[in-house]
């Protein structure tokens, strides 16, 4: 298997897919980026990197970010942070408040809106500075100094956050978060406006193929608590489409809305994939048909 | 690794849990089942069995007949039967009709009762005999000529099944039964009421943990759809708490109110646990806790 | 004041409205039905009738059924049902399960189809035959001994009930039916398909107008218990549109898919209108603005 | 009959269910209210003006501001704002965000909280200062130039307010708010915070039993006007008790959480009851119950 090969047949079976969807244009910069972009690249757990296409252009990570806020934050505080999010799948589109008010102020799930709205909440009370915190993570794993936070991106999220400060109201109504609405929700722009490219990602997110060690050899989770993130990224990663996403492409999986998607094959490798035009459940077309392809090739699965 | 020491020293470990949760009583032939029963058998891929406790003594195997249907009308028919249920997680109790109308009539998943009759519905179709159809696959996956159907179970859950009837009659106002309501009723109740013993599930799953090879060493299904069984296994096997079961066991897992659990780590074995008594979300508190330790002790784990 | 009058202007102006709309063909008999009939009776607390266009051809009652039901079943036992059904608007289209499953099997209102069954039941466990009850009570008020059940729309409406089979299954699951399911379904499906003219419901419901006092002179109803059918029938009587049709109409009404609509202006007059297209929320289109039109031109309204 | 031996006795008669219920705790300064307090005042249409209890005492009228912000849109823009709301009733407790969130912006009716902040922010947009107009409406109709906001309040609420301001961003996602969210709760909460006694509200209510003729003989609203906003508040006025009131109390009504109701007799009178402890559905148990017996005393309903 000669894994450069796969990765350049599959830039090229998939490009007549990415003018299926459509780019998120809810914030401006984001509907700028070119739809028919797509890269892809395989992180190995022993330290070979693949990569594939627009594999090193930088594009928002956004949800993708609550991956990394959530390590972070096992990796101070264990398993606390599990009194004030569940962790089964929602069973509903992303960003509904239904389920909030219904289990009364406490999110589903930490990667659906409301529930990172908490991981990022406690972050910030741990470290003071949250998406600080998260872009030091990124930097570190990933090798490149200069993973910056997109100012612009930000500053566009909280011009049109009404619904994610109607949820962080709805929390604190709940008495669910523990700093200032108008805080926690600068710290949730923020991280989710990093910019980073596939490369980026894929050794980023390696920590998860690995059990959980970092990037310097050092363990940043405990295999237990990495075997754990790597489950709800199963179970919640991909919005109401989870169940979708185990069955064609049977990885845990985080996406999000400027079309990325990291996936784990723990104890092999970590992927990253990016195509900005989206299904109607929010996750990269291209990019969801680009992972079917590598398992169907590799063979990697975890069923 | 003395398989045979971990299963001992599971059942020595969980035995005072068999008094938590309540054993399931809406029919009397089920509540009569004694609490502090307790059993474990693994069957490995390669053949050998080890079992524990009361492994070898039968119960009313109820919602873990699902996979064995889904499993059959999957290998007649490979995939039509996804344009008449979803395969996402539920996210709300397990026999709740809300998202049955809310999605016109396409249950969540296969494995949620609303689910589970339109894939008997279908296997009705196919084979005559849904029940029949079901105690055949069994009977030559265990090994067992004498699993049979508990008439006096599958009787009372017809005098207990309005609510079973109302979600038919709800699913046949769609257009999403080609069966009377009443034959698909009857053989839904009929497949949930196979008595079997740990060692006998244990075995009749393992062609999950074969990529589909069946006892005789012939395909029954193809790794790829074997592979997607187990996928669905894990984001909707167990009612609400799908999450919290990757979460703490980590594998794809099956329960049923009669207090079984399957569970499989593809490429090496297949577990059934069964202790009668259930926790609020419909899964046996001793079974799950025995997994959990199994999983801590072997290591075995899918992430 | 010329009511004459008022009902011809009324029928030449609904005319064509009669083309908006669809006539509910759920079952074939309904289907049949020319959309243009359009007619219009006002019976006086007093005696004297008039009426307009089609208004002495017969229609199937459907729904508008309900309110003599309950008037019944209140005659006979006061104000027990109110411990098998509330009496609050739905707040969603008017046979969804939702609320009833939320709620344990307790129907928000007597006029929803799941409360217009545990009223039949009880009326069944009163009479004996619920059905001939209500044709009893419709033959006496109308003075019209041929008031009758059409057999063929009842069959029909058996053959199409897979809907009301799973309400009323799911009411039996909660406890919340008296007779077996079978015959509470026959017997709702019998009272809905009463044939009568505007000019016989109009005259049926008289009563409602009068305080409770039958067309013999004797009361049916107290005052207090006339008082809040009425109440029962502005707030829940036409769907998920009753507050609309307060608005508009500002009088106590049922409807009923066959397109008829009963409206009361207590103390003062019955009012029956005819039209089989139905709007949106299942409410006829011409009836709805032949209401609107009597009201603003007589100035009765209860507000 | 002498209205005022009518309302002594009411008085005696409710006094012992004033325990019963708890006062409104939300914020301090309304948990400190006495909950034996007790209050009625009827404002008969022609003038007259009968009172009992702590009628002249001064509390905070909360969600019956929302009565009168709606008329005074209506008087400026007659029908415009049904685009922004509707007028069905909620079906759903009161400050629910499903029905919000399912209705894609549209509140349900002007008199659940989401309901009435659109209304308030058609009115600060009409007028420039929400609050200072309603407030202006109540001095010249209850002819008390001393109504007055209580800051205390309006500031409390404002604090406490992070429910009300979830629902406020979720409006403003969806496009349904003309002005800055924060300027929008201010005026509501300013509005809510008006402090009246029975006989200020009554009499400011009186309008709408005069066909909408203001206290100074001019029409402040038209006849169809006031007709209609009692049509909103017979099946929208108390929340998800709104079927419940019409059946025992047979009047347009609308309450607050102060422990006030304002009802109407349309062409009679309209009467305010106060009493602050409230029943589960957030209306006043006390005040309940004597609006019941002054309608059978009185044998005044619309029904």
């Amino acid at each position: 298997m000669d894994m450069q090969e796969i990765l350049d047949e599959i830039v090229a079976h998939v490009a007549p897919l990415c003018l299926q969807g459509e780019v998120a244009s809810y914030i401006p910069s984001l509907g700028e980026v070119s739809p028919d972009s797509f890269g892809i690249c395989v992180a190995m757990a022993d330290g070979e990197v693949f990569g594939a296409g627009d594999w090193q252009k930088p594009f928002s990570i956004q949800s993708i970010s609550k991956v990394f806020s959530l390590a972070l934050v096992m990796s101070y505080d264990y398993d606390s942070i599990w009194k004030r999010v569940f962790r089964e799948p929602s069973g509903t589109p992303f960003n509904s408040m239904v389920q909030l008010e219904a289990d009364r102020g406490i999110p589903r799930n930490p990667f659906i809106n409301a529930g990172a709205l908490v991981v990022t909440d406690r972050l910030l009370s741990i470290t003071g500075d949250a998406a600080a915190s998260v872009r030091g993570l990124l930097r570190q794993e990933s090798g490149n100094p200069e993973v910056e936070i997109d100012a612009l991106v930000a500053a566009s999220e909280a011009d049109h956050g009404h619904r994610n400060a109607s949820m962080a109201h709805l929390l604190a109504s709940y008495g669910n978060l523990e700093n200032p609405v108008d805080e926690v929700l600068d710290s949730y722009f923020k991280q989710c406006a990093l910019a980073m490219s596939c490369e980026d990602l894929a050794k980023a997110s390696r920590f998860l193929a690995r059990h959980g060690v970092a990037a310097g050899g050092t363990p940043f989770l405990s295999p237990n608590q990495s075997k754990r993130v790597n489950a709800v990224m199963l179970t919640c990663g991909t919005y109401d489409a989870a169940g979708e996403f185990a069955y064609r492409v049977g990885l845990p999986g985080k996406s999000g809305v400027g079309g990325g998607i990291v996936a784990i094959v723990p104890g092999r490798c970590s992927i990253t994939v990016w195509g900005p035009a989206l299904g109607p459940n929010g996750n990269s077309v291209a990019g969801i048909a680009a992972l079917d392809e590598f398992t169907a090739k590799t063979g990697w699965s975890i069923f």
